[in-house]
């Protein structure tokens, strides 16, 4: 039986249709069990809605955090999902929902982490004025961008770079790792000592 | 006439070493023409006496910081140095030493900054597991590794690595990035805007 993917995601949601495209062509050997959106108009939802996926969202507006992640962590328990991977999911998970999913959910982030953490990370970069960032594909826990790092992949920063241009360099490494790390963790054979996470 | 580096250095000096290099054999157009270290038995000194250089070193014991970067500041002037490369020198130079050389001190530091300043980059980079590290030169101000950026290189960090092994790897692109950023101010053909230094 294949592995079950659920995918939590906010707005576009393109690193999502770069997964869903994998899975769909067959370089992915998982299935799409599951699309949940915290806002019903994300543009990335009405796509999951288009591919056939099974998808549920309601908006978090006056629900207690933890309560509302409750209610996702049971879509995605009644959906018998494997791994979770972030899409764009712009809210921290509460501790109560990554402990029930330990070790199973995954983030990208358009930085090589631990620099530039947080929103706006291309921005960060170019205020920073870095000649080099990328993007990282990381195991999450209940702090902003700080889990065990699975695949990084850095990419230049050119002069004339805008926020623009730097994110759509970035973007194109982001959809090739994010399913190499999915893959890897699939297959499984991955330890992790301390911070690193090795293969086995 | 040729532009002169004054080099300050405190140990092995591996990256004093390439730019004597690139200087000797015509890669890099400018004389060096001052070598400094705060460590009388640094063996970068001993190959500076070697290959012919000037060369000073007095131990920074019971003085001043603001003191002994003013001595070290006179010698530089009096060799009519007009770029200072710091080569592993490990002392923060202070704020007085900084601004009478302002814009025309360089650094390099084992890591992609903003990643992991100060001492053991390496060491940092293995245990926060990350998989791509890097070097990075920059404009020296006061404060730690910190000032704007002229060149990074990434690295890959691999799961056998240990400190020594990455550390190799990443002095490898050291040596290399640190004689094109010298080449580059010494053409002086870039501006600085905020952080971001931008080629002209």
């Amino acid at each position: 039986m294949k592995q079950r993917l659920g995918i939590l995601l906010s707005g576009r949601g393109s690193n999502f249709e770069a997964i869903a495209r994998n899975v769909l062509n067959g370089t992915l050997a998982c299935e799409i069990g599951f699309v949940f959106s915290n806002r019903p108009e994300a543009p990335g939802l009405q796509l999951a809605r288009e591919l056939g996926f099974d998808v549920a969202s309601f908006p978090s507006k006056g629900i207690d955090r933890a309560a509302f992640d409750e209610q996702v962590a049971k879509l995605l328990h009644q959906h018998r999902v494997d791994l979770i991977c972030l899409a764009g999911y712009m809210r921290l998970l509460t501790g109560g929902f990554v402990s029930q999913f330990s070790g199973r959910i995954l983030n990208i982030h358009p930085s090589l982490l631990p620099a530039f953490p947080g929103l706006d990370a291309q921005h960060q970069a170019l205020v920073h004025g870095v000649k080099v960032t990328g993007c990282t594909v990381h195991f999450v826990d209940e702090n902003l961008d700080s889990g065990p790092i699975l695949l990084q992949s850095p990419v230049p920063v050119l002069d004339n770079d805008t926020v623009e241009s730097l994110s759509a360099r970035i973007l194109r490494e982001e959809h090739r790792i994010y399913s190499e790390a999915i893959a890897w963790v699939l297959r499984g054979n991955y330890r992790i000592e301390g911070r690193r996470v090795i293969q086995t």
